[in-house]
């Protein structure tokens, strides 16, 4: 599978990890960086990845980050994406199951890089069940029009 | 404090409990539905829990579903408003600190009550730590440009 894989600087080593691991097993990895362990900012990864993942170059993406909060807001900004934060394999694979999600996040501070594997293996593996949640997904690519904060 | 609150049918027991006892705090709950456990769709409730909090209805937001997942994604839609989603209190503070994020989702499946209690009162309790967070904040706020899917 065409999987994209992106970080920030607390991230790093657990990218390189997941990349080598997932390369191994025969999937086409996708390294959107950053290339070492300098700082940058989670946003612009994010951003990266979920645009890589919408325009077809990935079908699948690992956005990672020191808790994974921050990239997976900033995956989930792109209305054509659907990324769950997940730290146990159940949630990865509900977020295929019930949210057809094509991106996952978790953050390196938090999920050890066994349990980070055990939760792509879950997601690489389980299919969208459709049926009732088809609508529920379809909604979440929607325009959202904002208000002015007050 | 002024706190939005929403769920979908999955979450509906967990969000009367999680209301009352935010009332029960002295807290000013602004409870956005759904009214009973019949079959709802989580974007709807999510969209409107970000509106609350993007418009200054609310100062916080707390969003639930069946994982959390689903409604975490239709929260992060409205570029003026970020959400976490978390199982533990950890991330619900580092969610504040490092992102300050303004709404928490939980998974009603995933987390017992005293759990979402837990994860609550570290979210409210903490503040962002600004600094070398406050640019990345800033740019999860920039509008994303998306491309059609291949």
């Amino acid at each position: 599978m065409r999987i994209a894989i992106a970080s920030d600087h607390a991230a790093f080593a657990l990218k390189q990890g997941l990349a080598g691991w997932l390369a191994d097993l025969g999937h086409d990895v996708l390294d959107l960086g950053p290339d070492s362990d300098a700082r940058v900012d989670y946003p612009d990864y994010g951003f990266a990845l979920a645009a890589a993942v919408a325009d077809g170059r990935a079908e699948r993406g690992i956005a990672l980050c020191g808790s994974g909060i921050g990239i997976s807001i900033a995956v989930n900004r792109n209305p054509a994406v659907r990324c769950a934060l997940v730290s146990e394999p159940l949630s990865a694979a509900l977020a295929r199951e019930h949210n057809d999600a094509t991106v996952i996040a978790m953050g390196a501070r938090l999920v050890g890089e066994d349990m980070a594997r055990a939760c792509i293996s879950a997601f690489l593996a389980t299919a969208f069940a459709g049926g009732r949640h088809q609508p529920r997904v379809e909604k979440l690519g929607a325009p959202v029009f904002v208000k002015e904060p007050a």
